[in-house]
């Protein structure tokens, strides 16, 4: 087995076979997104360069920017103390949100205890995606 | 019921009642940590602005620094498109990682596929955690 396949295989997966994945700007570090990875879309991710993931809805191994073109190029990867999650900073095509948000974290928590949208829509996803499901 | 603990009930729990928390450093927006929250240990995050977590290998509910003194005071929160992640903008006290760095994600993947040790560590995790098991 060749070292980045033991790196890999290494790390610790939940029950599911999976591992969170954040998402991280190269170059502002803002959090654009989190999903998870297993084993071979963690590998397609290292191999290729593109961030991969599993779909957890959907049961399904994509790659991010698939349907949209919006894809991320993998700039840097850490791990943590426990080796259970990864953060990948990355260099993002288009927008890392599929509502058409450069960050799927655009709502912060206001005084009331309720989310305010802080981000601005990049495109509009009816546009970006009419041609898939 | 109030608003806050509606906001909080309204976010996407996995299997086990969880939901992970992206720690973020909140002046260099570096990510300190990935840990989880249930509904308690969010809504106590709020009320306090200290950060309170699930251990889910201590199964036990802990409020983040309250046997090393290295506590995180919540500044701002996010959460995504799906409503099944939360990040938090902190200032942290001492350091976040048991190990003793400032952050749990000290290592980065090299160009061999394996793993390099990029933080110093701030302080002597056996002198910090002396006092407990």
């Amino acid at each position: 087995m060749e070292k980045l396949e033991e790196t890999v295989k290494g790390l610790k997966y939940d029950a599911n076979g999976l591992i969170p994945a954040v998402i991280v700007d190269a170059s502002t570090k803002a959090i654009l997104m989190v999903a998870y990875m297993n084993e071979t879309s963690l590998l397609a991710t290292v191999r290729t360069g593109k961030t991969h993931f599993w779909s957890r809805s959907r049961q399904k191994y994509w790659m991010k920017g698939e349907s949209s073109g919006h894809t991320q190029d993998v700039q840097a990867i850490y791990t943590d103390c426990d080796k259970d999650t990864i953060v990948f900073e990355v260099v993002q095509h288009g927008a890392a949100c599929h509502d058409g948000y450069l960050s799927c974290f655009y709502r912060k928590l206001n005084a009331d205890g309720d989310w305010d949208i802080i981000g601005k829509p990049l495109f509009d996803p009816k546009e970006v995606y009419k041609n898939t499901k």
